[in-house]
C-alpha cells in the first residue's frame, strides 16, 4: 500500500510539475479564472441580473474603501469588535480583488494590496489570540477556525491582484502572511489539519487554495491527502468519510450548509487547476449530491433546524450562492436557478455570470422539492434522515424524521425524533441551538451553557425520554457509536411512511416508531400519524413531548393549571427549564390539544390508551424558562405524555385543519375532524382505527414483517395490502 | 329649532318625491349603480386589475354555488357554524348579484334570487337567537349588529338583481324578509338604532340602503336623523360625533377601520341617490379625511394595535378596499393606488374599476405616510393620538403617543401609553384586545374575561400605574369625562415631540409625559426621548413598565432571578396575570436593557435617578401568564421600573442600534452607543444630558413654557432655542 502511495504521490508530483508551473503567471486561477474574468468584463452590460450582483458588491467595497484601513491587534472574541472587523477585511481584500479584476480599477488593487502588506507586518508578530477558545485557538482570530475562513477569502484577493504586484510586495505578502499561516493551519495544527471534520475542510481548503497560488504542490498535496500523505486524512478523505452516499453531511443540515463552502470552493479550486482530478466526479459525484442535498434540507428557505442549529439560517446563505453558482456551471441545471432567484444574487465568479445569464434568459424551471430518504454515514448504514411532503407549494406540508446517527460533537440525543412544517411555518418544532451568534454579551456569541444543558438533551426534542435521562446519559461519544436501524421508508399515492428502531439509547429498552404522512379525499390536508411502542423488562417513567409552535385554542382533557405559582418540571438533563405550566387528565372524551399558527389549525389527537397504564397516564404542559437568569432560552411550549409502565404504546394523530382569516374576518373548521382514535393490535399487523366527524372513517394498517401481502380482518372488515402500510375506508 | 328642522324635513321630502320615486327602476342604485355596471361589463377586458379582483371573485362565487343552498335555523355563537353560514350567505347574496350585473348570466340571478326567498321563508318564524349576546341580540346572528352588516351586504345583492325580479318574488322579499329585518333593526332596537356609537351605524347603513332601493323615503330619513327624524340621532350625527375634526375616530384605529364601512358604503348610496346631499362635503369633507387617517393609522400595513384591537387587522382589511376605492372615484389622488396595490385587490363597483384603471395606466404615487397629530373628540378638544415617523421606508421608525380620550367601552385605561415600531416590526408594544375573533372554542368567539381583566387595564400598557390601581379604577364611564391636556407638539428638523398632562386618572396625582423622536447626525436612528414627572401630595408606588418585543441580550443592572419558583406580581388590576421573573437593582453602571428584533437591537437606559427615591427603586422583569388555565393570554415580556415617591421624574432613552445579519453572518453595534443619562433641571426648561459612546454628546432642553425664545446655561454652556424643544451638541 506505501508503495502505491508513494507512486501516486511521484505521479501526482510529475503531473504538478508539468501543469501548474506552467500556468505560473495564469492569475486569477483559484474561483474566478483569468478567463472568465475576461468574458465577464466584455459581457457585464448584457446581464441585468449579474449586474445587480456586481453593483451591489460594488457599491459595498466603494462604501468600505471610503474609511480608512483599519488592521486592529487581535482582542475580541466571536462578535466584538477586532474579530469584526478582520472579517470585514477578509471580504474586503477578496471582493477588492475581484472588482480590480472585473473593473480593471486600480484603486481596488491599491486597497486589496494595503490590506494584504497590513496583514503582512501584523501577523508575525502575534501569538496566540488574547481571548483564545478553549480549542484550537487562532491568531487573528479566538479560533483557527476563523483564521481558515479568513485565508480562504483572502487567497482569492491575493490570487485576483497577483499578476499586477511587484516581486518585493509579492514576497512581503507570502513570507509574512501567506507562508506563516498555512504553517499555523497545517504543520503547527495537525488535530485540526487532519481532523475528519468541517474545522479540518476549511483548513485544508485554505492550504490547498493558497497551494495553488503559491504553486507550491507539497502544500496541495497535504490538503488533499493529508499532513503525511498518506490518504487517510485530507479533502479527498472528507470527502469520503463526512457526507453519506446520499450527500447527506452527518451533523445537519445547519452544518452541511456551513460545511458545503470549503468543500466546493476548494473543489472549483481544483477543477480549475486540475480537471483531470475530476474532482466533481469524484465518489460519484458527492458534492453535486450534497449541493443539492442541502437545498432539499430546507422548508420555505429554511434550514430543518435540527442538532446544533441557529434557526434563521437559509438557503440565502452565501455558502449556499456559492454552491448553487458552481453546480450550475457544471450541471446547466434550469431549476438550480429557481434557488437563485429566491437567494437574489449571484457569485461573482464565472459560474454566477453563468448562472446569471439563465437567469435573464428565462430558463429558470421550479426547484423540484420533494420527499428524500437521506441515508446517513459514511456508508448509507447509520440511520437516515427522513423528509416526507405533501404538496409541491410554499405552503406544503413537511414531515422530518430524524432517524440519524449522533451527528458528532453538535449532535442532539434525539434519535427519533421529529418535526412538521405547514404552511410556510414551523409547526412542531426543533430548539435548535441555543446561541446567539456573534453577539458578545450573550457569552461572547459561543455555544451558550444552556446548549449542553438544555437544547441538546432529549426533553428538548419530540421523542421518548425514559427517567427523566437523555439517550446515551448525554455521552455523544457513546451516541456516536449506535445508531437507529430502520425497517421501512415507503411512499406510496395515499401515504409516506417510515419506521426505525433504537435499543441503545437507554438501556433494556427498545422503541420502535412508525411515522407517516397519511392523505385521503375526504380531508384537505394530510394527517401525520405516530405510532410509538417501547418496551423494557422493568418499570419506567415514559415522557413524549410535542414542542408546538402557536397558541392553544382548546385543550380536550381536565386541565388543572399552574396558576398562582409555578415551579421546574425536573433537576436536571433539560427539565430543570421547564416550568409546568398544567397537567390534564384524559376524560371520556378523545383527548386533544389544538393550537393556531398563522390562521392555520392544529390538532393531536392522543389515543386514550396512551395514558392507561398501572399508573394513570397524564399530559403535562410546559414552558422554557425555569433555571434562566439570564434570560438566554427562549420562552416555547410543550405537551408531554407521561405514563409509567414496562411494555407500552403511544399513538397520535396531528391534523392541520381550518382557517382563521383577519383580512376576510371568517373562520373555518377550528374544531379537529377527528372524533376517535384506536390501536387494534393484530399478529400481523397493527391498525389504527380513526373515525372522522364528517362521517368517513380511515384505517391505516401497518404489517409487521416485511413488505409482502398482507391481509387481515379487523371489525368484521377484511383488509388486504402489499407493502409495509395500508390506507382503507372503513 | 323645531320649526327648521321640521322645514327641513318637508324640503327634504319634497325632494326625495322628485328624485326618488323618478327613478323607480334604476337599479342597481346603491354603491354598484347601473351606469357604472354598463361601464365595466364593456371595459372588463381593458384592465387586468380589475380583471384579476373580478376573476378572483368569480372562482369564488362559483366554487360555493357547486354546493347546495344552505340557509340553517340560526344556533351558533361567533365563529359557530350558523353564524359563519349566514355570513356566507349574505356574501353570496352580494356577490352573485354583481356577478349576474357584470356577467349578465342568468345563474348569479338565479343564486341570489333562490337565496333570498329562502331568507324570506326563514326570517318571520325567527325569535331572539338562541345563544344570544347580553346586549342588543339578533335573529339570524347572536347580535343585532351582524344582523345589519347582514343586511348591508344581502340589500346590495338584491338592489342588483331587483330589475330582473317577478313582482311576487319582490313582495316575498321586501315583506318576509326587508321589512321585517329592517324594522328589527330601527323601530324594534331604538337603543342601537340611535345610539352615537359604530353599531349605530351600521344599523342606519342597513336601513338607510335598504330605503333607497324600497323607496321608502322614512327609511332614509329615519337613518339619517334618528327615529325622531329630530337629528339628534341617525347618520350625520353619527359624522357629527363619532369623529374628531382629524377624522379619527374614538374608539382607536381597530374599530375606526370597522366602523368606516357604514360610513363609506352608506355616504357612497347617499352620493349616487341624492348628490344634492353632499355628503362626502359634509363637515368639511370629514368622511374622506377619515379614510386618509385610516391608513396614516398603521405601520407596516397593520393597525396600531391600541384600545381593544385584534392585531393581525391590517389595511387589506375588505373595509378599507371599500374605503380606498371609493376615496378614489371621489378624488383621484395617485397615492390611493399605492394602497389599493398593497391592497391586491379593488371593490367590484365603478369605483373599484376606476381605481384598476388607473393601477393599470400607471400613474400609482408613493402613499405620504407622515407625522400625524390626531386631535380626539367630536371638538378635537380631547387630547390627540400623535405618530412621529422617521424616514419613509418600509422599515422606518414610528413613534406612537396615546393621549387620547377613553374611546368609550373598547378604550383602553392607558392614558399616556407610547408605542414604537421600527425595522417593520412592533418593538415597544401594546397587548391589544384579548379576543380570539370567530373562535368558538376560546369563549365563543368573544371578548375574553382576560380582556377587562388584563387588556385593558393599566398595567398592561406602558404607561404609569399608581399603586398598583388601574387609572380611573379601571371604569371606562368615568374615564370617559376627562382627557389629557396636550401641552404642546413640535416638528423640527432635529425632533418632533409632545406633551400631554393628565390629572384626573389617579386621585391627587399630576403626570406629565413628554416624549421625542430625536435625529441627530451621529446616530443612524432616531432615539426616543421619555420624560415622565409625576407629583402627588402623598407617597405612592409608581410602576412604569415598557412591553417590549424580543429577546433580552443584555441587562446592565443587577440582575436576580426567580429560577426556581415563580409567583405573580400583584393581586389584581390586571397584575395577577405577571409572572414576576427577576428584579434588578442598578449598580453603578448605567442601567440598560437591550433585546433584539428582526436582527436589530434596541436598548431602553434609565437615568440613575429613576430609581433614588425613599426606598430604593427597582427594575421588575415579567411574562404574562399567571392565573390563565386555560391559555387565553399571550406569554409575552415587560420590564417595569418601579419606585415609592411623593413627586418622581422617570426618564429613558430608547436606542434603535446595529445589526445581525444571519445572511451575511456578522453582527454590528450590538452593545448601546449610550454612555451616560441624567437630567438637569432648571427653572425655565429640564435638560436631558446624553453622553454617547461615540464622544458626541447631545443635550436635549425642553421650555417649560410656552413655544418662545428660551435660553439657559447648563455646564457652563449656553443653549438657546426657539420653540418648545431644543437639541444640541455639548
Amino acid at each position: 500500500m506505501n508503495i502505491t502511495r508513494l507512486a501516486i504521490t511521484l505521479f501526482l508530483l510529475s503531473f504538478f510539475s508539468l501543469t501548474c508551473f506552467a500556468k505560473n503567471e495564469e492569475n486569477p486561477r483559484l474561483i474566478l479564472t483569468i478567463d472568465d474574468a475576461a468574458i465577464i468584463r466584455s459581457g457585464l452590460n448584457e446581464s441585468p441580473t449579474f449586474m445587480a450582483s456586481f453593483s451591489h458588491l460594488k457599491r459595498k467595497v466603494d462604501a468600505t474603501m471610503a474609511a480608512p484601513i483599519d488592521v486592529p491587534i487581535p482582542l475580541h472574541a466571536g462578535g466584538g469588535y477586532t474579530h469584526e472587523q478582520h472579517k470585514r477585511n477578509n471580504n474586503t481584500i477578496y471582493e477588492a480583488g475581484l472588482l480590480y479584476q472585473l473593473t480593471s480599477d486600480r484603486k481596488y488593487f491599491d486597497h486589496a494590496r494595503a490590506l494584504l502588506l497590513a496583514y503582512a507586518d501584523l501577523y508575525p508578530t502575534l501569538g496566540e489570540h488574547p481571548n483564545k477558545k478553549e480549542q484550537s485557538p487562532g491568531r487573528l482570530f479566538w479560533q483557527s477556525l476563523n483564521e481558515a475562513v479568513w485565508l480562504v477569502y483572502s487567497i482569492q484577493g491575493y490570487d485576483a491582484i497577483l499578476s499586477s504586484l511587484s516581486d518585493q510586495d509579492r514576497e512581503r505578502i507570502e513570507e509574512g502572511l501567506l507562508r506563516p499561516m498555512t504553517n499555523f493551519l497545517s504543520k503547527e495544527s495537525p488535530q485540526t489539519f487532519n481532523k475528519i471534520h468541517n474545522h479540518g475542510t476549511w483548513a485544508v481548503a485554505a492550504v490547498g487554495m493558497t497551494g495553488y497560488v503559491l504553486n507550491d504542490l507539497e502544500m496541495v498535496e497535504q490538503s488533499l491527502m493529508g499532513l503525511d500523505k498518506s490518504g487517510d486524512f485530507g479533502f479527498l478523505k472528507q470527502i469520503d468519510k463526512l457526507f453519506s452516499p446520499d450527500g447527506y453531511y452527518t451533523e445537519g443540515p445547519y452544518y452541511q450548509r456551513y460545511a458545503l463552502m470549503p468543500f466546493v470552493l476548494f473543489a472549483r479550486a481544483i477543477e480549475n487547476n486540475e480537471p483531470e482530478r475530476k474532482i466533481f466526479e469524484h465518489r460519484n459525484g458527492l458534492l453535486l449530491k450534497a449541493i443539492y442535498a442541502t437545498v432539499q434540507l430546507s422548508y420555505n428557505k429554511l434550514f430543518f433546524p435540527i442538532n446544533d442549529a441557529i434557526k434563521d439560517k437559509s438557503i440565502e446563505t452565501t455558502e449556499l450562492v456559492n454552491g448553487i453558482s458552481i453546480a450550475y456551471g457544471l450541471t446547466n441545471d434550469p431549476a438550480l436557478l429557481d434557488i437563485a432567484t429566491l437567494q437574489g444574487r449571484v457569485s461573482i465568479s464565472g459560474d454566477g455570470y453563468r448562472l446569471a445569464k439563465g437567469i435573464d434568459d428565462g430558463l429558470i424551471q421550479p426547484f423540484p422539492y420533494r420527499s428524500m430518504h437521506f441515508k446517513d454515514g459514511e456508508n448509507g448504514d447509520q440511520g437516515a434522515l427522513t423528509i416526507f411532503r405533501s404538496g409541491l407549494e410554499h405552503d406544503h406540508q413537511a414531515l422530518v424524521l430524524k432517524n440519524t446517527s449522533q451527528g458528532l460533537g453538535h449532535g442532539h440525543f434525539d434519535r427519533l425524533n421529529w418535526l412538521y412544517f405547514d404552511n410556510g411555518e414551523e409547526i412542531v418544532s426543533d430548539y435548535g441551538a441555543a446561541r446567539f451568534l456573534n453577539i458578545e454579551s450573550k457569552y461572547g456569541g459561543h455555544y451558550l451553557p444552556e446548549n449542553n444543558l438544555y437544547a441538546k438533551q432529549t426533553i428538548a426534542h419530540n421523542t421518548l425520554v425514559v427517567d427523566q435521562q437523555s439517550q446515551y446519559l448525554g455521552k455523544w461519544r457513546l451516541g456516536q457509536k449506535y445508531a437507529p436501524e430502520i425497517v421501512f421508508v415507503e411512499q406510496k399515492a395515499s401515504h409516506e411512511a417510515t419506521s426505525a428502531i433504537v435499543d441503545s439509547a437507554y438501556d433494556g429498552v427498545v422503541m420502535q416508531r412508525t411515522m407517516a404522512l397519511v392523505s385521503h379525499p375526504s380531508l384537505s390536508k394530510s394527517l401525520v400519524l405516530d405510532l410509538l411502542k417501547v418496551s423494557s423488562d422493568s418499570d419506567h417513567q415514559y415522557d413524549l413531548p410535542i414542542h408546538f409552535q402557536g397558541h392553544i385554542t382548546n385543550v380536550v382533557a381536565d386541565l388543572e393549571a399552574s396558576v398562582e405559582s409555578r415551579s421546574p418540571l425536573g433537576k436536571a438533563n433539560g427539565y430543570q427549564f421547564l416550568w409546568k405550566e398544567a397537567k390534564a387528565t384524559p376524560n371520556k372524551k378523545l383527548p386533544q390539544v389544538t393550537w393556531i399558527n398563522s390562521g392555520r389549525f392544529y390538532t393531536a389527537s392522543f389515543a386514550h390508551s396512551n395514558f392507561s397504564s398501572s399508573e394513570n397516564g397524564e399530559m403535562l404542559f410546559t414552558r422554557i424558562g425555569a433555571n434562566d437568569p439570564d434570560f438566554n432560552l427562549r420562552s416555547e411550549q410543550a405537551v408531554i405524555q407521561r405514563v409509567s409502565a414496562r411494555d407500552h404504546t403511544f399513538l397520535s394523530i396531528l391534523e392541520t385543519h381550518g382557517e382563521y382569516n383577519p383580512i376576510l374576518e371568517y373562520t373555518n373548521e377550528s374544531a379537529s375532524n377527528v372524533a376517535s382514535l384506536v390501536l387494534i393490535e393484530k399478529r400481523s399487523a397493527d391498525v389504527v382505527l380513526v373515525e372522522l366527524k364528517n362521517g368517513k372513517n380511515i384505517a391505516i394498517a401497518i404489517g409487521k414483517s416485511g413488505a409482502g401481502n398482507h391481509k387481515i380482518t379487523v371489525a368484521n372488515q377484511s383488509f388486504s395490502w402489499s407493502g409495509w402500510v395500508g390506507v382503507f375506508d372503513y
